[in-house]
């Protein structure tokens, strides 16, 4: 056989432009199969409009309507936002080329960050049908509105528009609305599409979302709070966990002249007593010229990174949905499951590789829930929902590696999805979600991310256990205590009519074979008339359309032990309620937690304490959560042990 | 809150340079943890080595080292081949460019094809070390090796060639080495890599890889074949399943200027006959110019693709791996086990979106491989080993998707990876593999692809099953044949003798109570030089260093029933194997089958049949598949019923 020389080889050596590479590895965007094309095109669509809306402080009121084309399999897409429209010479760009946006250079929370999405589309549609997509954008009430007909040529990821028009579009202020065709599979593909867009609705609960369906069917998924997420600032990088190639890259692009001066303005979190400590960690001169500085002088100073000890990232940059909002949402969406509780943790942020991100969890037990199923996964990143690739997801990987069994759920050598009747769902948020792929579909294995899944899943794992080991705790202590309040008195009659004594007094005898603190506790919520006094800021209520009230927790200690008992008591509260009277006096009260130190109760004795919570729906709070501290938690039935913030 | 404008929104909008995109979104390409990133690393620089020797018609000797760096978790990757060399002014292109590289436009079966993995690695070295890449190139043994060393410009996706000199490489006729300083987590990685160049090894009897690590300890996959795998050609797009943008993109960069040329000359198995027709089907004229067509002109072309019948496309732009030598592999992979059987499908060679593709399947089942864990899965995709994103790929979905409890097989509600013992490979060669994402560890979703798996998956399952009745089924009848033979001629006996009789024949007796056709085989191996009689073409030859034999196959049919029997008999053979004589003369003779139209075998009769295989090594054929037809099957031991091709 011939030898074939490198020079042969080389004259076949090629460039391939980025719409040609994404153009056969279409399969990478989403649109691997005609079902899952149809979900991709709503999504990019509907997340590109959200994000719109959202930049602009506009509630976003977005409308999703699939028309049958002129071909059996081939649909028109239409997406309409009331957002705050495209100026025209941007149009071409932001729908016509990929690599193209305005997020990708942005250190914040968003759904879209690659400019890839909504062009994808475009260049799906052109490809599966031939023909080019129509977008009607309108940036003011007083001027009209353009609508371009556009396609992307390939060869040059550029756009090619065929024409451009100004229109009169009188219906809104200011919007956006793409019409793309596309060949996909329709049948198959709505129940998807349905699906995606109401687990949408349930993390965006400020979007109305109106969905079409080729026959007419018209879904309304409601907006349910009439306010805008906090919105995510955007900032820069962190130092903790950035490369070496991109600090001296930013090294590079930087302005400024000293290495001080360089920290203090390309980071976050890094004030000019930070930088300096950094210096010296690293023995730097803190006048060195950031651009003159040498590899080994970019290493030391990124090994100092890790040892001095910087603030952690602002969270700003990222907008959690809560978990009063989870739990909310959860209790909505299962409320024909009748779950027997439901348990939500957020955890703090933290970052990976630079880039800020948190994880929340939601989990609903019980109900009409299937015992002898896997346990359901609803993922969310950056507040839009995961519906493919869920075996290939950091977040069911975490779930997995998890040994359920300890918890009372069921799991074959333990690993893997766990049976039982529960829904697990993770939201991740980020300045940038690590998905595996284009398709935005799952989210990569970064150790980080996967460990904050798991401490969170676990904490709520251990909720559920506890929540079921108090619950059979009081049971039995609670059986006992009737059995011998009803009993006891009865023996004693007994005995006193035959030895002709009177009855003996049996406080003490019940103290003794009880021996437990008896915690017990109510929950009551009355509705207010919105009062100056609890109104919070716009932001922190997630949801100021409802009616407000007022939720009313009363928790009763009865000592039945027989010596006299003092210790500390904490109620845990929901971290975006606002506390209100608190009797007695609290010796601590923190956004977590309320802590009383409790005076001395004497055998037999009661105690009773009271706390108010504002910002929060009835049924947000719905069951407390109390510990105790300086007493053995194995008398006390009704709280556990305090383990600590 | 105030809103925001289009045209403030339009002052962040910017292009994103492809570079800057997969430096950031690192995951995407395989680089999403340390560990992960070692094993990518070392894959991108053994694919591309293994894809450069073939390409060159060189037998690969590759030699993998990875070093210990300056810092805690630096590395010095080093993978050195001996193929053709780069020519210098190629050398900064292919590695100090994403997006560029030489078999992405050409449809032919490669491990790489979107020119990104090699220079995907020097990214990732200089972003995590900020050093840079070295390459040494030799292209001729009578010319000196060139020495470069390089960094990547992400800003504008280009190479920053540090230097460039002529070295002296004595060693090498021709290849190429590179040094990539990486920040990777070895300890953890390392036996990822081992196993990563294990399977590699299996899959690519042909390549040497040595493989040495950071302590010295050196593994070396030796060589089992010297024979280059069968090439791949280099073909056009098939009709079938091309999108309609593809194919008006084609027409406006063709340089055919009748419709009739075009399609010949553009798309493979389009002969002038074929074009005819679907110019016909099409109501075209066969000369119009394809350059003027309009998008109703295309679409009337591209539905006439699917109703007239065009072959299936050229399967020489595949390279499978063959049933003969997985068979081989897997058997010298599991000795250790000592299987029960291992059996093997080849799918023929299909299409999705008009590109080729071919699956094959192997299946080990039994021996010491544990009876109560999932079945352990093997992914390939064109010769490359998938070691992670198992969950998420479609070999895993087709095969989860079966239900093996019917194939005997336990599994949790029909669903799921199923538990026992059996190990499944599965390779899928095509001209483009459809990877979930550009770290290339998942085959995404592609229906037409997950069904052939399907299919092949199925139909190893189905001969599971056979295997296991087949063999249950021959012992229930040996036992029996065992007794009557035995013991109703000693009654015979005691009773003539109580009787004084003569003792009579008992044949038909026996034949009435076994009622069978008993069908037993033998498998011997015969030793040969080699003879020109049986020399294949060295392609055919999937090993020929080893030593040849020759496969005879001895088939004995009794007849256990009380009439005459005349059926058909087939034996199914390897499809690499090359039929030498066979006895008696068979009705007919394929690559697949040797068919036996048998004269009839009276009551008691008895035939013998006998063929003989080359081509294989000793144990390649070890089990006879028959069948039968024109005879109930119900009565027939050692066969099953003939289902056609």
């Amino acid at each position: 056989m011939t030898r074939v020389t490198a020079e042969q080889l080389a004259k076949k050596q090629r460039e391939i432009s980025v719409a040609e590479f994404f153009e056969r590895n279409k399969h990478i965007l989403g649109f691997g199969n005609p079902t899952r094309a149809l979900v991709t095109s709503v999504k990019e669509g509907v997340d590109n409009s959200l994000d719109a809306c959202e930049e602009a402080n506009i509630l976003p009121d977005i409308v999703v309507e699939i028309h049958q084309g002129e071909e059996d399999s081939e649909y028109l897409l239409v997406v309409e936002d009331n957002g705050p429209g495209i100026v025209k010479n941007q149009i071409q760009h932001i729908f016509g080329r990929l690599l193209y946006g305005s997020r990708f250079h942005a250190i914040r929370q968003s759904r879209g960050q690659q400019g890839i999405g909504i062009s994808a589309v475009v260049l799906y549609g052109q490809l599966t049908t031939g023909k080019h997509a129509k977008v009607i954008s309108k940036t003011a009430e007083n001027k009209p509105a353009v609508l371009m007909e556009l396609a992307i040529d390939t060869n040059r990821n550029r756009a090619e528009v065929i024409s451009s028009n100004t229109v009169q579009w009188e219906e809104k202020t200011t919007g956006t609305r793409i019409e793309i065709p596309i060949k996909v599979d329709y049948i198959r593909g709505k129940r998807f599409v349905y699906e995606y867009l109401k687990n949408t609705s349930i993390v965006n609960p400020h979007a109305q979302i109106i969905y079409r369906e080729v026959d007419g069917n018209t879904h309304v998924f409601e907006r349910t709070s009439d306010v805008l997420p906090k919105k995510s600032i955007e900032i820069k990088p962190h130092p903790y966990g950035i490369e070496l190639g991109t600090l001296i890259k930013m090294a590079k692009l930087s302005k400024a002249r000293k290495l001080s001066s360089f920290l203090t303005t390309e980071f976050s979190s890094m004030g000019s007593r930070t930088a300096e400590l950094v210096c010296r960690e690293a023995n730097l001169d803190k006048n060195l010229n950031p651009k003159k500085m040498t590899r080994e002088e970019f290493l030391a100073l990124h090994k100092a990174f890790k040892k001095v000890k910087i603030m952690a990232p602002p969270m700003d940059c990222l907008s959690p949905i809560g978990e009063t909002l989870i739990k909310r949402s959860l209790k909505h969406e299962t409320q024909e499951i009748s779950p027997e509780f439901i348990i939500t943790v957020s955890r703090p942020p933290t970052a990976y590789s630079g880039n800020p991100f948190q994880v929340e969890v939601g989990l609903v037990y019980g109900g009409t829930l299937p015992k002898d199923e896997p346990v359901k996964l609803m993922r969310f990143a950056n507040r839009v929902p995961l519906l493919y690739q869920q075996g290939g997801c950091a977040i069911t990987q975490a779930i997995a590696s998890i040994d359920w069994r300890r918890y009372g759920l069921e799991q074959r050598s333990g690993r893997g999805i766990p049976i039982g009747p529960a829904i697990i769902l993770v939201h991740v948020a980020s300045t940038l979600i690590p998905f595996t792929s284009e398709s935005k579909e799952a989210i990569a294995d970064v150790e980080e991310i996967e460990n904050e899944i798991k401490l969170a899943v676990r904490a709520c794992a251990r909720k559920v256990q506890r929540h079921i080991h108090k619950k059979v705790k009081r049971k039995k202590t609670r059986d006992k205590f009737l059995l011998i309040t009803k009993i006891l008195p009865e023996i004693a009659k007994k005995s006193s009519s035959m030895l002709n004594k009177p009855m003996p007094s049996l406080d003490n005898v019940i103290t003794k074979i009880m021996d437990v603190i008896w915690i017990d506790d109510t929950i009551e919520y009355e509705k207010i008339e919105r009062k100056p006094a609890f109104q919070t800021t716009l932001y922190d209520n997630p949801d100021s359309s409802k009616d407000r009230v007022i939720t009313k927790s009363r928790i009763t200690i009865v000592n039945y032990k027989q010596k006299p008992q003092k210790f500390n008591l904490y109620a845990v509260i929901p971290g975006d309620a606002v506390i209100g009277e608190v009797k007695p006096n609290p010796v601590k009260t923190t956004s977590r937690y309320i802590k009383w130190s409790l005076d001395t109760i004497p055998p037999g004795g009661k105690k009773e304490l009271t706390f108010e919570l504002a910002g929060l729906e009835k049924g947000d709070f719905d069951e407390n959560e109390l510990y105790v501290e300086h007493v053995n938690p194995a008398y006390v039935i009704g709280a556990d042990k305090w383990e600590g913030e």
